[in-house]
């Protein structure tokens, strides 16, 4: 249905990213193709795509439409707004004094030992306000929007009391409700065992199964659940057990995988048809294939193999040629990877991953639009898609992982809606 | 000499990093000693520290004088300016192109055996004009100032015939007079054999030692003369060449030395009594020796072996238990380290070289300050030296490297005047 006018014309972009293709997450060689138009327009009527393409086919297509406003690109580099799958972004306090530690060569799973990472993070977001714990996470949300994102996925899971999770839950609804950014609400209360529960994981379980799970439900405040399946944390029976539960209320799926050792994290992600399976580092062959078979994207995160210097990262070039879709995230959280630039992200997937600029792009925004479970609303610029774009002071899509560490993006589009401009938050 | 008047007081700091201590570069466990204050203050007239430390000692030491301004720092950390020893801020062009060579596995030394690498950066850099070079490098030397930097030290190296080498030392000059960061120019003639001069290096070399050191001398734009010693590009024997007739005519000295193979840059760095050495991943205990004995700073690079996929980085923790003084920079550059970001630097640091926080603030400003011959200036909040500050959104000095990836500066002041408020340039 053709619209009445034009709300937005953005004309005179240098190189547009459209990712038009089929629908569904991409795979293989397809992870290259990126829908690229050299000289491109995107045209935007009630907060949704109309015509993106070719700036000429674009004027054609609209022509006669009235164009209540336009914004010259200056030749810039234009993509989807990026789509961050994976962070924690809600919590309270902060870990820098852990950077220490690891310099001592205490590695994740000793300081957890300790009492310290995850467990230090939880004190903090226990003893938060609601009001607290939203004016952080705000902050960062807006630092990630400046840095390109325009969708982000966010867990619960330091909360670990049922009123403490579903604090944290609400007060990612309340980010939705009040920023631009869009928030998808993943429930995670099977991030850690709390320290009241110690050597009593299977009491946990079933507080997570039996009332937490029901609870957040019944309150419509996440759409999906997480478990971090781990040697010391949650077995792959325990894991197994609080994602069926949460199956059989609807959740969506998700699974932290094979992060450090090579428990069957994937394979389980298979056999209970999780949208997404993460980290994966350790995965084997096996699980990859079973991934593939079974649909389930890898959600890959590079900054949390660099900020824990692990020797070796998630190998995503075999996930590439084995057909896994892959997507990249942040994994923002206050431990293991505090960083909200998928901007980093970028670099350290071509740099660690080997994955070139074309395919990290894809595992950005169309990839991780469907590992969130928004591939038909976002991730691409094609017509009836929500209008979610970013201009990047940029030529060309590999300038933005190669120039690294600062930030690139000028313009943020949300919805239609210029939210960041001149590299700046509009409200400022 | 007490002022007439306060410019400028900076109160209610949260944590104050003052750098005092004896003067010189600081080695071994001095690099841990700071100067840190909690509640600090710092007063400034004429562009000058007139005190800094405790607030209530500052205020009893200004008292009576009337004070101009004041700028409450609402409890942030507060550290002398970033100073960034070692770039190659003036060039022309870019090469996101080679990150798609270095993931087909080729090395440095490979593409730069095909004619790209610097070779390419030539072509461009002579290509450009004047203007062009210094627009493009006034925007690079924003983002520095923006990311922290107060002094920024700026090599030539990519002109590499007398016209195009002067041409890039004016540059640098200029910058030095219209932008509120300070430069200290070094020439680089030695930075590669130009395609030209293929097969002919020492042909070369003595055109650097004849017409261009001379030259470069006589018009007064250079305050350093650095060589790139390196298997394939200039040797030990023609290194020493260049340096001992670049001592002669009256220029600091700097080494490129043992950033691949262990040629014995260290050792030369020694015997010729440079002020630092650079790179040094495959300098050896004995190198370390000869330059802990000669006083040479070790200036480590580990955004640059970042960046190249480099197995292993910098030996700080053995430089600094050895006794070398260790700095840090980006090393600015369109091939190996293409960024702006001192604090991505120093998260590189914390987590490739096994630096401390306050270790690695040591190497980024007095140490560094000390580098490029300006120990006595700058690198310290004490009284006399220059009012250079940076105001970080931090509450301690481990944050900002902890929490990677984004720009952690509110504000900057260069010579007791903001140039960088709430994350910003004041021109704006
Ligand atoms: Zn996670
Ligand atoms: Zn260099």
């Amino acid at each position: 249905m053709k619209p009445e006018r034009i709300d937005l014309l953005v004309h005179n972009i240098g190189v547009l990213v459209t990712m038009g293709g089929r629908p569904g997450p991409r795979r293989g060689r397809e992870m290259s193709d990126v829908g690229l138009v050299t000289g491109g327009a995107v045209a935007i009527a009630d907060g949704k795509i109309v015509a993106a393409g070719a700036e000429a086919d674009v004027r054609a297509e609209i022509a006669g439409l009235p164009v209540e406003r336009t914004l010259d690109a200056e030749g810039r580099l234009v993509t989807p707004g990026l789509v961050d799958p994976h962070t924690h972004l809600v919590h309270g306090g902060s870990r820098e004094n852990e950077l220490v530690l690891k310099q001592k060569g205490l590695s994740y799973l000793d300081i957890l030992a300790q009492g310290g990472g995850i467990l230090s993070t939880v004190r903090a977001t226990r003893a938060a306000t609601e009001d607290e714990l939203y004016e952080k996470a705000r902050k960062s949300l807006d630092i990630m929007m400046l840095y390109g994102a325009t969708t982000v996925e966010a867990k619960s899971g330091y909360g670990l009391t049922l009123e403490d999770e579903l604090k944290q839950l609400r007060v990612t609804r309340r980010l939705d409700e009040t920023h631009p950014v869009d928030l998808v609400s993943t429930f995670m209360g099977a991030h850690a065992v709390p320290s009241e529960y110690k050597g009593r994981s299977a009491e946990y379980v079933k507080l997570v199964i039996e009332e937490m799970l029901p609870e957040v439900k019944r309150q419509g405040l996440a759409e999906f659940c997480d478990v971090f399946c781990e040697h010391g944390v949650f077995s792959v029976d325990e894991s197994r057990a609080i994602l069926a539960a949460a199956k059989e209320l609807g959740f969506g799926l998700k699974l932290h995988a094979d992060e450090i050792e090579p428990l069957g994290g994937a394979q389980l992600a298979a056999e209970m048809g999780c949208i997404s399976a993460e980290h994966l580092l350790a995965a084997t062959d096996e699980g990859l294939k079973a991934m593939r078979d079974a649909g389930v994207i890898a959600v890959c995160l590079p900054a949390t193999s660099f900020n824990l210097r692990a020797k070796s990262h998630a190998r995503a070039r075999d996930m590439i040629e084995e057909g896994v879709p892959v997507a990249l995230s942040t994994d923002y959280n206050p431990g293991s990877s505090p960083t909200e630039s998928l901007q980093l992200v970028m670099t350290l997937a071509c740099l660690h991953l080997g994955m070139s600029p074309e395919e990290v792009i894809t595992a950005m925004t169309i990839n991780a639009a469907y590992a969130i479970g928004r591939g038909d609303q976002i991730g691409s610029l094609v017509p009836g898609k929500q209008a979610d774009l970013v201009l990047f002071n940029a030529e060309n899509l590999a300038y933005v992982p190669y120039h690294f560490g600062i930030n690139h993006v000028d313009t943020v589009i949300k919805k239609g809606r210029v939210v960041v401009a001149g590299g700046r938050l509009m409200e400022d």
